[in-house]
């Protein structure tokens, strides 16, 4: 069975010049799938053209997308790469690491897709929220910048590293898409509206972030998150069928 | 005693801007001593500030020699990078196995040297003559090139890397204690019964099991596990006051 890469997930990036070079280092270690969430400069971009060096086929199949949720819609395994950890309760992993986990887990037929933040500002805390697991390369901490086709380099370089024909062993546990963990977190939020739980403003967004990485994280299956849904309608219709009952 | 990292030397330069992305390349590693050989528009380069990007420590250290032998003098092992390897009798590393080379060498004191091209035509046969080893990045085989500064990237990369075995970086989520997921569980289902989520007794067991493996599993911070009571609570209470204030 052929593996799929993983999708390279450019996240408002700023100049086509970094597209390009982004678009040659996957075309070095055979990735080929590069999504672009909301491009400063719209698609396509000549600029990119250039410093793409000849990976013509990875910028003729790039995809636009609207926002992350959208980009990861198809992807059962969700990375983000940062600078240095925050304070996230998310497990962190080396660029190595990653491509263990996104190998073993693409044997079983699962989406991989890897968010990279905008050359000066990064990833926002709400672009981080829906995603299972961070990325972190090792670097000289008093020197931390690494130019982003450098941190798609290094990502890249270790997934061809990875492919070591060896046997995973078998995964008993099939996360489900995002798409359908985005419809769990839309699910939850508009009941937790509904019961005003939201009742300070100021904290919504930060409540929100939560809600969506602790609903993330676990990598939960198709069935759990049908389980979850019900969970949920059971709790805010439960007791208004009671209430509708009582004398 | 303190481990001297290798030497890069860049073979003939050619852009400013390429020996500024090298030295950050370098700085983002902890390597810190850069050599030029014969580089073409001579040296200092105000080129080569910029795309340094702060990395003034390695600019301002660079040594300029007349040739790879001057640039090697003081190696005792050396190395050079390249693209593919021609037919040559030297063994042939990659940048992770030299690494390990370099660092045990440098442990008993020793110092190396690793030589890399110029932009458009590498290294010619009589810059790799003197070198013992040589360097080559598993790469693509359909798309081989690796710009000069990617290459330094691999090779500083995978030096920083082999400094600490266990470079992972710290995991910033601290799970709970499982009393406490356990009184998250109970919770859940004593309002799941309120609402009469179990209509179904035979199927009550391992709906139980499946709840419990769902919000076991993802190791939940205590932060996480009151958030996830406040939801339950909220969507258990929420419409009992909505309908309580209903006319």
């Amino acid at each position: 069975m052929d593996i799929e890469a993983p999708a390279i997930i450019l996240v408002r990036p700023q100049l086509g010049m970094n597209i390009g070079m982004a678009a040659r280092a996957m075309g070095n270690f055979a990735l080929d799938r590069l999504r672009l969430v909301e491009p400063r400069d719209g698609w396509p971009n000549p600029e990119a053209g250039p410093p793409a060096s000849g990976a013509d086929h990875v910028l003729e199949t790039v995809t636009v997308h609207g926002s992350v949720a959208g980009a990861l819609a198809d992807c059962q395994l969700t990375f983000a790469t940062t600078v240095r950890p925050r304070d996230m309760a998310k497990p962190v992993v080396t660029p190595k690491q990653a491509a263990a986990l996104i190998r073993e887990a693409a044997a079983q037929g699962l989406k991989a897709g890897i968010l990279f933040g905008p050359e000066r500002s990064g990833l926002t805390a709400d672009d981080l929220a829906p995603v299972q697991t961070i990325i972190t390369c090792p670097v000289n901490p008093g020197f931390g910048s690494l130019n982003l086709a450098q941190a798609v380099l290094l990502v890249g370089y270790e997934w061809f590293q990875s492919s070591d024909p060896e046997a995973a062993p078998a995964r008993t546990h099939q996360p489900a898409p995002h798409g359908e963990v985005a419809g769990l977190i839309a699910h939850l939020e508009a009941e937790l509206e509904e019961a005003g739980y939201f009742h300070v403003p100021d904290r919504t967004p930060a409540t929100r972030r939560t809600l969506a990485q602790m609903l993330s994280r676990p990598q939960f299956s198709a069935e759990e998150v049908r389980t979850l849904r019900g969970v949920i309608r059971a709790l805010a219709e439960g007791p208004k069928r009671k209430a509708r009952g009582a004398p």
